[in-house]
């Protein structure tokens, strides 16, 4: 349920923005599975606060201790906890927000639910508790790229109105916007300067893609391969969007040139986004999705106290002024979470299904996957 | 899992499009709540196919029977069984098929995945195993209405190239493409009169809308309402893309724009779509749905055998041009079985939690919903 | 949640004692098992009132449809609908107890949970709702043996106070009690004989033993497989004990005594019931199981009406005087739904795991296993 | 699944015996309740190693840490993340058993799922694991009895031979052996003073008892209350029998004796153990569990290697010689967790079910539950 997600592999996220500690437990890992905390850090530090004067000051190492499940190494196959100490959690920032709401924010909502008002900080509702997510996709890249090839890239493509032409996947790792092309970090760079400036924040688009990914993950109904996949990206903070391949495009195509054609090589191209009927088809997976800009913004803004009299508010405090810009590996990450869930669910009720021939290949039909 | 949706509220769904009868399981019902078929039947016949002759035109009467879970007209509690016998199930129309794979279609990746070719058609990966979602629905629109006030409706937004204005929702049961504007009808169908004769399908996108939503459903992480909302959007066959208020709009947004600023009397707007942290604000659920061209059309495709060798690939039969025409209700329906899921996990979690001042006020900021 | 049983291989339940059908939706089966009606009708014809004076004479023929997920005589690994219809539901019998409650049995808790008194009968508490969970463990019975070669047994052990020694298996199939002992059925014939003529009812004791089951299913914590089992067979109708290979005699037992030795050609005993730290050893799955006396008898007793006032409730109509007897194969069934559940589990999370020298052997511990 | 238990009141479990550190996320609990620290120390300090010569002489303090999920003394309804440090694992004593497996022990069956074996001790199979549970135990018992008045409490009737006749509850928590009879510790600590000399271990039979719970918890088929139980009390490490009411001494009443009856001042006996139907009818709750004796003695047992030799194992190092002795506090935090899940699936349901009379009091029908 609510903080559990996936359902062999699964991970159960703890944990606030300003609180001691966050994290998670990963039950359902194979066990013999080589696992350092080595392996999660990579994608945590790519993650973590303070990387660029474009996101959020707050320092946080984000280390990450494995407190069970891992025994000279390797999985045993038993819950794998992890465990991440809040450094930098400076609660005073928020105080002066405490009898109000932010627009487009969860406060409101929380208030509601829960009765609750943590003045702390965005509380469970913050992109802080994206990290844990982030560890544990971790795992699951590592099993599935040595279990099937499997890759899980991401990166940005649109950041307001600048839209961004892929160039490279290398060139994603050599920015901190995870954006596909070098020639455009300076423009980036440029525009979010402005921004802050502004005391305002903006939306992003983001690809995810993962290739090398086995025929047959998904099942009909309600267990959909890429139905898990938006359930996956729409809990991420601030998504508001989902598209698999060709997405919100295909309502103008037509049947004879959406549907991917097959050929002995492969397929002759990738609107499907990988699934076809909830199952993969070996195309590569291909997710798009929006971010919607951070809602703590220094523009005033109408609003609420909590006794319903109409106020204003400004949020100041280290905020991200585009959530999209840190998205990219916690987006990897779901995506590999939820493939290796999958993976475990299909060989559960499919591990003696045997084919006569071998799934064709998935030809790449988009840029930089070849 | 695979055939069961949703916590508390659960619809387990068997069946195929060729076998003898499909149907579901509803479990979780709470017990007292007046039920009949003629209940059920409203939606279904909306679903059903042959209303027009733009949507396939097997002929199904769709009538439902409830097996269980019902005594003298009130839910007990219990499981409510469901079954829709097929009535019209002419299998031979896919013979010529089975060799091959349709372009787009899920032929292909159940063949891998089960190492199933079931010549009668789509199988368990037709859209007629909406039909039992769709009774599922009208149970939770009832539950709901009674409940909250809520009303659940759809409407569709656009058809291929051509956009829907939205005039009225009474508009939307006045026509059989569930269009929110009679003028443009006639418009409609000649588009698709043209489109049936070149043998070819379209795409199109729909919009979902929830009034009346109490303030409070949903949880952070894994169950947030959005997400689970985009799981079943996603779920429906067809369907490419599924947004949230001002869903990819929402890129090119600043935070103080998108942020919906409060008022004592409501909201200001809804970019939101009712969703604030995965947490239902009281604002209208506003979704957004992209649907895929049919996969079977008559235009030559290229495609393989079974044997991996190159063929062609024509698909005659009974077919909707355009799946997005049938799949209002089906919207409806899945989100509505959200929400009603989603009532009864909060209040098992916080039906204690009392407030001293009542939520804000929904402001419609969207058409129609005023 | 109520009514799906399983993790992976999962029941959902559906029907009443006098309603128009009973069924249930069997999920996650693997794909390519030969199935038809006539596998499922065997256990269903052991389990079926009428088969002597001993039970309820209810006339049932409990016909078995397979509604969905078979084609061509395999199953798809879709959802396996089984629908039986109730022929004999003879509401009149029940209905002068529509005011008060029966001692010992669900009248009283269905109707303060539900608001609900179905005066047709036991309604959703009826034994008669173990018919599709027969009908289901005999898919996971097949599965079982065509896959590991596990067979799945019981035989009753206790009758009140007359207990049964074990003679042989084939001595079960031959008496309408399952008693393992042939020479001792005209002793039960006699005294069931006089305790229906007493207008009482009786207890039973059950074994079921599963044999060839592998090692490995099963997991700590929540997921043990004697945990699963226990709920299993405590979720049968009127069950109020569950034993574990030795049980309670091991509350007696030195540690010396009660861990089986192990041999290079298997364990020397069975006091752990095959399961150890929640996990299949290999050894024999040893189970007993305690039924109490049917609730419904002819012999006067206290009771009260729904308005609190004190009354006395004798039960006509019909009835088991000894739930037991019909009850080995509703044991034997869910005991193979556990096990086959598990071994869907187990491959999923554990599937690459190799060892480098096989289990030792399953020796016999107990009469008739060998 | 595995290292999560319950449905909506979920304790999700990390941590080995020998690793850093051991603990849970209870996810579900309502907000606003008071929570602190030293409401889980109370029975985590009933539990823990150490507290008399009688049981493993491993000292560990147990304190607890509360990481999230509660704000200033108060519940916020997100999770409850609770850490346990290790603080004396001694792995060495374990060394010289790395290559062998003890009878009756989950050595075995662990290294042939998982392909692992820890040196270091019982690892995820040992009770420790059992620390975690308690303390969420703690966390329900508070909530039950603030919302109900629910009072969870246990003891121990039996160890090996000597049976114990229930004195006072009183009695329960003035020695270290949980026993309702303070006149008897005498005995019991010669017994076992005998027992440890003889390098040997014993079984014990302990009960677990609930007044005050509300009538309706449970649903039909496959979330019985009992069946729930007996999966909660089957799951703790070493018990081997589980019995609601009567147990298996129903198999020798009749019905006219087993069945409670019903008095407009309560019920009349409770041969039920509080459950009829698997719902619960406000009779006490009446739980009887069997523990079998620790499988490390230093009796010499035959065994075999791991290359499947025949050896000789003698098992040394610290462990308790009737692990019955501190079970009473486990076997109480699983009934409450198990109560606790049920009263929120309950609600969630039926939370408008409203009855024109009030359910009958709850009779006692057992010593010192009055």
């Amino acid at each position: 349920m609510s903080s559990t997600f996936g359902h062999l592999f699964r991970i159960t996220n703890f944990g606030e923005s300003h609180g001691p500690a966050i994290g998670c437990v990963i039950d359902g890992c194979p066990p013999e599975m080589e696992l350092t905390e080595a392996d999660l850090q990579h994608d945590l530090n790519r993650r973590k606060p303070g990387t660029s004067r474009h996101v959020t000051q707050r320092r946080e190492s984000d280390r990450v201790e494995i407190l069970s499940g891992v025994f000279e190494g390797r999985t045993t196959g038993t819950p794998i906890a992890l465990l991440i100490r809040n450094e930098d959690a400076k609660g005073r920032d928020y105080e002066d927000m405490i009898d109000t709401f932010r627009p487009g924010h969860a406060d409101y909502t929380y208030w509601r639910k829960y009765a609750l008002r943590d003045p702390r900080g965005g509380g469970r509702s913050s992109a802080r508790m994206t990290a844990p997510m982030v560890a544990a996709g971790a795992v699951a890249k590592k099993w599935l790229h040595q279990k099937f090839g499997t890759h899980v890239r991401g990166c940005m493509q649109q950041l307001g109105e600048i839209e961004i032409p892929f160039s490279s996947w290398a060139d994603v790792e050599a920015n901190a916007f995870f954006v596909p092309n070098r020639q455009i970090v300076q423009q980036l760079e440029d525009y979010m300067d402005a921004l802050r400036k502004s005391g305002d924040s903006v939306g992003a688009r983001l690809r995810v893609v993962a290739t090398g990914v086995p025929v047959g993950l998904g099942a009909p109904l309600a267990a959909k391969l890429d139905a898990d996949i938006a359930h996956a990206m729409m809990g991420i903070n601030a998504v508001k969007g989902v598209e698999m391949g060709a997405g919100f495009a295909s309502v103008l195509q037509k049947g004879s040139e959406h549907g991917d054609e097959m050929l002995p090589t492969g397929f002759a191209a990738n609107n499907a986004g990988g699934v076809l009927g909830g199952i993969s088809s070996g195309q590569d997976i291909e997710v798009s999705i929006a971010l919607k800009p951070t809602s703590s913004v220094r523009v005033p803004r109408r609003s609420i106290t909590r006794a319903g009299e109409p106020t204003i508010v400004e949020t100041h405090g280290r905020h991200d002024p585009c959530v999209g810009i840190r998205a990219t590996p916690i987006a990897e990450a779901m995506l590999a979470l939820v493939l290796m869930d999958h993976a475990l669910l299909h060989r559960a009720q499919n591990g003696d299904v045997s084919h006569e021939i071998p799934a064709i290949a998935a030809r790449a039909a988009t840029p930089g996957n070849s």
